[in-house]
């Protein structure tokens, strides 16, 4: 009989001590341990500073009146009862507002030439698009004053028609979101590889799937807030803001409000947490900087969250078609992938371009000949969808994992069986994927075959025969999902059609000042994802101190002025890189200075625990520290050498890096109440050498508890007229820690070649192999009963009404 | 007749029309123009922000109980009463403070290995040493209960007797500062060159001078001010303060008060003048950091004008002796300095340094083979000294041309002829000086022989022989000031025995960002300077772009964390040489990327107006602008090259730049009253190429004013006791521009070899030619009625008793 519980405390600690044996192509003192995070202690004994709890004197405190309709015209505001209670000091509208802004909230990733990109306004103006879009502003004295005046401002609404569903939307005769476009379709865009039409011809089996990927909302443990702090020198701007991307919120607003993009200064407090939610640009931080600059004080603005729920954008929101033509011994031949994206009401930054993003990964693990991918983006009158961690790879595996359970049942094979018979070989220099994009690298049979043999398939297999065989009651099924990501998001080197314009560069500067300590400035802009832990060890290796000697500085314009911040799995495959390239440069400067303090050549120096010496003698040695004082004093330096010990480096890698793994789940579904225990959950992921495995650890379990959600919880929900039915967290069931199974972690390491620290990045596996992982598990529980399709999430009485379709017969309690 | 007059109207024009003509090593578009100052619309409409101005909401205000004795042990303090009075939020002695500073103010430039250095805590403890020594501090809501607060506390002295003389300092049986050194010789450094003795026995004639530098304030328009406010995240500092050295104050700063360098961020908003006065660290900004730190609260400090006469740093302070052998030619064989320079009674950041910095001047441009210099430092019970405008090169140029009077005198021969006999000759590449030091470049006598063609020398002697001859009331003199200064202060270069612990490179950073604007950070840090003028002009010169276009960066230790200041006449030659070669480095990778973009060779493309395009063709160009949004976007880019349009660069030059010049003032004196009028005051200087005549100009404008202002009005003057008896402006007479003549200005351009635009400073020129010419002018008024000697101030007081003593008798009116 084979266990089904969680790991054994002994496996739990496989993954720190593989990790620990790894190395890489730079092993080093520090990298590849799992340091503590020295973020932890300020966020586990609430000391952190969230943008709430900046607390400028005199600031004002910014209230919104929202729509309570998805689709209205607005005929007029009384705002004179809300100016009138003590404590306001404004009630504006979007009227009010009109020169206030340059544009309004921009789209930066117009995927098509001919995409329809509706003005978005940062209050409305004539009309409201979805529930929660602001269309008034009050600012007051206090927060409490500016929420209760919000009851005080009357707003006449006309109602107008709303659409609500994809395809709905896309019907003759639909309600219109923008009248104005004449048109719900948003854009298309097409890709096409090889000759699709000529594998489905041919083909023995062809499989079709509709699978719908359900809007989910990030749910951060910090909702959204920003405080906008006018300058006491110089006229700008200091703004606040709990964002992943400060750099962007800059130039963005700078944009928006028509302020030079010298004048702002964004500083990215801690954050707790953003999930591709905070990758963005919101009215809310345009209207505090508006106001601050009307009002000549600082304005203050913090998300309630129900607020979260209707002005966050929202994750996922697809209709995916998928079909997969096949030999009969299960050779893929071919591919067709057709998306209706759900835009919501208007255009955020990157809203058009995560489904896009997506197509290059539909192929997954696989080789095959020929592909072809359309995408069609369309408007409703719903919150805006943008980016969610995994964002177009999770839903892409999502598919094509869901499409070869369905081929292994048509060909009557193992799931893995089909899986393993179109994998790549393997391969360590980039080759060329069925979408046309080049993966870097990859080992793909080593980590499926080690995820299997770590979860027992064989054994599982053997079980779930015998309890099919006996009629038990809690049927066991075991879900694969095969991923690959792409990380080190870098859409210049994406093929054509991906028009988002941003290098996928990270820029690094790394310096010693005269008392020997080690300042790190890097670009990325950590929400979470201990980039200060991680870069000091990057950094300490570099050069030869310990990593408590390194600060890492961030998040702040000001002193970052180069950064293309946090998202895409990019953070250490591209800012991490960046910061070791400078760290190099520092230490080879060191090594000059060092050689020459020495009268010895570069070349015979050796550098061991932060001190250089001539190799082979024991005679003077200098250290780092010592270095660094000499180059700031600089009365004896190199001939022609610059003072001081400081480097910047812009990190532009040549391609994605293509991280990739195996997750398994393990579930037992009880047929006759429909519910699903996952009892087991293994991953093998490889993200190329760790740099803290404790890290990539918390990585891990942070996104697969996020794909479980999403397989089994979560769903933000609407009635047919546009109103949220999943309001609060009462009805948004985000899942407990006690919902969740232990996970067993393991790793391959394949080097990327993309980098010199062979990387590949880790933030948003978890998130993509895990959901088709768990609704594979459940419907090979129950698919020998006849339920073969089941749609996120997969609540009880989904899976108790499709057994009952099935004709499966609960017995009464 | 000859007129006696200010400049005529084309007169005043010379200089600009002269420089514009002139070019130098980098002749440019904006290079070398009058370019309109930006810093002035916000200056001269009241729009600027002086640190007074940042009106932090709930800030505590800062208010010192002074010293009202020279000398005195404190027996206890009584704080009750003050405390009682609402508003007060604490009174703190330094006893309370005790633990708060980890070291005390500290002295950055101990000139010898011996020298004695008393401590110097923020607040005392035990004893008061000087009037105005800060002994408790209040802190209240508001400023005007802080200041009522003070006259409640009761400080309990014991008064000891106090010494504020430093001849009588030294003096047997003199009280003694600081009882614990047992005695008030600070340090004695010495430098000799040459067989002084030797060339003082062959010598024809000597002649011998003792003169007085009398201390003088440096009376700033805006006086000191701080604000301290901890950061709202991270839990360091920002630190708004009037200094001309943030970065200074942020080292210093962190180890006072025991914070890591990189947890204070100083920033210096608009500083309404320095003058070297503003070139410390000072007790008031490390006691509002304490209590920033123990309050959790902004503190805020502003001096009060009477506080900045006896708690800011005083300029000069010193008893000069100074000897020269000549032979009967008038050519000098030696000469022989010996100083008593009075330190106050603590060593600020520099105090010990200001007098041995002169040592390398004494020697002027003159050519000799012998030199000997001694200083001596002395405590006396006063405000400490330190840095002031021409600091040790003012005194050491007054005393230099005061003795080439006095030996013209001695040998009968004309003052303009003996200097010409002994300068250096014309030289272009560096040269040793008498002090041992190498000059960088020179032609003095062409810079002579300009001012005074200028002035019209031979022609005001033939007036002042006719004046003589007719015995009138009002008769005329000529005093000449030649002089060279040391710019661009790079202790690290200096000869032995200067021990700043310091290196004298400057950093600059300049970018363009996407939207093709730039953004130059510089580690200078200008209060009044223009700084953000000059540097934008060469940073458009060398990107080919409009200054307004280019946005200047500095006095902000986040933004530019690499800096040495300004103060030294070293932020051009030094910063602003740094913003030219880092500039530079972004034109090369601009005409790099160019040549990729138009597939041509680097070689030939013209860069002509911000367009690179290939010579010889009217093929396609591409601007500078766009070629930083292709180095940003990153997708077309030469091989391996980084993204970014961006460079630093840390420039240490290989020598102080010594600029040079003649001045020359006509001054009236009237013999019954003793009253000075100047007539003419002519200037020519030599700083190499000019990058901003209007600057230049304005430098030289308030910089004679100065050394008028030294010449003939200014002392801070104290009782036997140690009281100041100019403790207001009342008393204290700072001249205003009624007082002063129009000046006569031109130049001379030798570049300097040392850096690549051949800049020298000019700073402190001004401030350094103009009081020996005044003071020559004077006595060469009177001597012929006998007074050869007099000190500054030259009051018309003193002038009448000189003449008196002389046997001058004045008509009575």
């Amino acid at each position: 009989m084979i266990t089904l519980g969680g790991p054994r405390p002994e496996e739990s600690r496989a993954m720190t001590q593989t990790a620990e044996r790894s190395g890489g192509p730079r092993p080093g003192r520090f990298v590849g341990q799992s340091v503590r995070r020295r973020e932890d202690a300020a966020l586990l004994t609430g000391r952190a500073t969230w943008t709430d709890n900046i607390a400028l004197p005199a600031a004002l405190h910014m209230a919104l009146v929202r729509s309570p309709l998805a689709h209205a015209r607005i005929r007029g505001i009384g705002a004179e009862a809300a100016r009138a209670l003590p404590g306001v000091v404004a009630v504006l509208t979007g009227e009010d507002l009109a020169d206030d802004f340059a544009i309004g909230l921009p789209c930066g990733w117009p995927v098509t030439e001919d995409i329809k990109i509706p003005e978005h306004l940062p209050l409305a103006r004539g009309e409201v698009n979805h529930v929660g879009e602001a269309v008034a502003v009050v600012v007051a004295t206090d927060a409490a004053t500016a929420r209760d005046a919000l009851e005080l401002v009357e707003v006449d609404y006309d109602e107008l028609p709303a659409v609500v569903d994809v395809e709905a939307a896309l019907q003759e005769g639909a309600p219109l979101v923008h009248e104005q476009l004449g048109t719900n379709h948003c854009y298309t865009w097409p890709l096409a590889v090889g000759d699709v039409d000529a594998a489905f011809a041919r083909a023995d089996v062809v499989v079709e799937g509709r699978y719908l990927q359900q809007r989910v909302l990030a749910s951060p443990m910090e909702p959204r807030a920003v405080v906008v702090d006018p300058d006491p020198v110089g006229g700008g701007f200091t703004v606040y803001t709990s964002t992943q991307v400060p750099h962007f919120v800059r130039d963005l607003l700078a944009m928006i409000c028509g302020v030079s993009d010298s004048k702002i200064r964004v500083v990215a407090p801690d954050v707790g947490g953003g999930f591709g939610s905070k990758l963005n640009i919101y009215a809310e931080e345009a209207l505090a900087l508006a106001l601050a600059r009307r009002l000549g004080r600082p304005v203050k603005w913090t998300e309630t969250r129900s607020e979260h729920h209707v002005a966050t954008t929202h994750g996922r929101g697809q209709v995916q078609r998928i079909a997969v033509a096949a030999t009969r011994e299960g050779r893929i031949l071919g591919m067709r992938v057709n998306l209706l994206a759900d835009m919501g009401a208007y255009l955020q930054l990157l809203t058009p371009g995560i489904a896009v993003f997506g197509a290059f990964t539909y192929c997954g693990l696989y080789d095959f000949g020929a592909y072809s991918f359309e995408c069609q983006g369309v408007f409703t009158n719903l919150t805006p969808t943008d980016a969610y961690r995994g964002a177009g790879r999770s839903e892409a595996a999502y598919a094509h994992e869901r499409i070869m359970d369905d081929l292994a049942r048509e060909l009557g094979m193992d799931p893995a069986e089909v899986r393993r018979r179109n994998l790549h070989p393997p391969f360590h220099e980039p080759r060329t994927a069925p979408s046309g994009v080049m993966y870097d690298s990859g080992d793909y049979d080593a980590c499926m075959s080690k995820a299997l043999e770590l979860v027992g398939y064989a054994e599982l297999r053997a079980e779930q025969r015998r309890r099919r065989e006996a009629g038990e009651q809690v049927q066991i099924g075991i879900g694969i999902g095969n991923f690959t990501e792409s990380g080190g998001l870098s859409p210049s080197k994406v093929a054509a059609g991906v028009r988002l314009q941003s290098g996928g560069w990270e820029a690094a500067t790394v310096r010693m000042t005269t008392s020997g300590k080690v300042e790190v400035v890097t670009g990325t802009s950590p929400h979470g994802q201990g980039h200060e832990t991680a870069w000091a060890q990057i950094t300490a290796d570099a050069l030869g101190v310990h990593p408590d000697d390194v600060e890492v500085r961030h998040s702040d314009t000001a002193i970052a002025p180069f950064g293309r911040d946090t998202y895409g799995s990019r953070s250490l495959p591209v800012g991490g890189v960046a910061v070791h390239l400078a760290a190099g440069k520092v230490a080879d400067k060191a090594r000059r200075i060092a050689a020459h303090l020495l009268e010895a050549s570069e070349d015979d120096l050796d550098f061991t625990g932060g001190r250089f010496s001539v190799a082979g003698t024991s005679g003077p040695a200098v250290t780092i520290q010592e270095v660094a004082l000499a180059a700031s004093l600089a009365a004896d330096l190199p001939e022609g050498m610059e003072p001081n010990l400081t480097a910047d480096h812009h990190f532009d890698p040549p391609n994605f890096t293509w991280p990739f793994g195996t997750h398994i789940c393990v579930a037992e579904v009880d047929t006759e109440t429909g519910r699903t225990r996952i009892v087991r959950y293994v991953a093998v992921d490889d993200c190329g050498p760790l740099v803290n495995p404790a890290i990539v650890e918390g990585q891990l379990h942070g996104g697969i508890a996020q794909g479980i959600a999403q397989a089994l919880y979560e769903q933000a929900r609407y009635d047919a007229a546009g109103n949220p039915t999943t309001a609060t967290l009462a009805d948004y069931t985000v899942p407990a820690a006690s919902d969740l199974p232990a996970f067993e972690l393991d790793q391959t390491i394949t080097p990327s070649p993309t980098n010199p620290m062979g990387v590949k990045g880790i933030g948003e596996s978890g998130a993509i192999g895990s959901s088709p992982a768990v609704v594979n598990a459940v419907i090979d529980a129950v698919a020998h009963l006849g339920v073969t399709h089941l749609d996120m999430p997969v609540t009880p009485q989904q899976v108790w009404r499709a057994l009952s379709v099935a004709g499966h017969t609960a017995r009464t309690a």
